[in-house]
């Protein structure tokens, strides 16, 4: 695709987690601290980091939980995926910029993937001519018990279709993204998200200020 | 995928061609032929031939037309595609049924692949894992003059967002159309379609007569 021949000079964070982790009040955090240390920094999330992008999030909350195949749920997600990093994420990262994005390829690859059955491999040779060589420099695995992060997600309410799948779904779907971690440490750094939030974006900001040089 | 292990019992045909060639005309003449020859027979088209593909089709006609990339299009028609494979085209030819689909994987070759500038490579691997072993019996290519299928569609009215596209574009689809069907044409049979009604309807049904034995 269009990738950039040379490296990014901006920098990518996505922030990753089941349900109910906390990873919108600590994107706040993230956003904050970035732009305290003098950067330009883009908030995004996935699905539905453009407009048109929204629509396609739409169909993917609304209706039935059965109402997409994994494979059909996956296209959709790589359809708006396609559209963020052309307008959105690479731009961005070629004026330098500090991109923090909600959910991105590690979600896919947990999601759809291992909980959904497709299969990491399936959903490589589809993400491959999506991503190109545009990958996250650091990725923050916000990790809490699946019948903690449920509970703190049904409080919140909101969009519902994943959270009404089981529990067993969801503990699937933690031992994912905790064995991607532990394919790639240099890249995904776990974070213990049951606890105060204030500790936990202690640990966050700390890994930033390590990984990144903000 | 879930591939049958041996050829379908049903027969699955696809029109394919232009804007403005008269595949609706002629897909109506199709099943009343296939019917008569009392054959089970489901008529649906792409992209939209599940009540949730509906919802895609929705987001890729309406707006600007560059709304979508090439990228993001192909995609989206993909999320399609796997939903009207798994729940519609597969079922009935597991059933024995006769499948006639207004377009298929070939338009998004021509349109996404040639036309939009993505290449048959990218889209080919993008497609695999949803077609599978799905694949048409017989292909019916109704090939028009783009600019007499262009007036006709502007007479007819209705969903424009590739109509508007430059003749230059649409002569470019053409050529990939009748590329494809030079390349197989065990599969594709070119049906000059700038001719009365009758003339082209006798000449679809000369082949499928030879080609499926109904």
């Amino acid at each position: 695709m269009d990738a950039p021949s040379v490296k990014n000079p901006g920098r990518f964070i996505t922030l990753e987690g089941g349900e109910g982790a906390g990873k919108s009040t600590q994107i706040q955090v993230v956003k904050d601290f970035l732009l305290t240390r003098g950067n330009d920094v883009v908030v995004t999330r996935e699905p539905g980091g453009t407009s048109e992008g929204q629509e396609i999030r739409n169909l993917l909350v609304s209706g039935d939980k059965d109402k997409w195949s994994p494979l059909s749920e996956t296209l959709l997600i790589l359809a708006d995926r396609a559209a963020h990093l052309e307008r959105v994420i690479r731009p961005a990262l070629a004026e330098g910029k500090y991109v923090v994005c909600d959910r991105f390829f590690d979600s896919t690859r947990a999601y759809q993937g291992v909980a959904g059955g497709l299969g990491l491999d399936v959903i490589h040779n589809l993400q491959q001519p999506v991503l190109g060589t545009t990958l996250p420099d650091v990725t923050l695995l916000l990790d809490i018990d699946p019948e903690k992060g449920l509970r703190r997600a049904q409080e919140r309410g909101g969009e519902l279709r994943f959270e009404s799948k089981t529990l067993a779904y969801h503990r699937t779907l933690r031992n994912a993204f905790l064995d991607f971690a532990a394919q790639e440490p240099d890249r995904i750094f776990v974070i213990d998200a049951d606890r105060d939030v204030e500790v936990v974006s202690a640990d966050i900001l700390a890994v930033l200020d390590e990984r990144l040089d903000v």
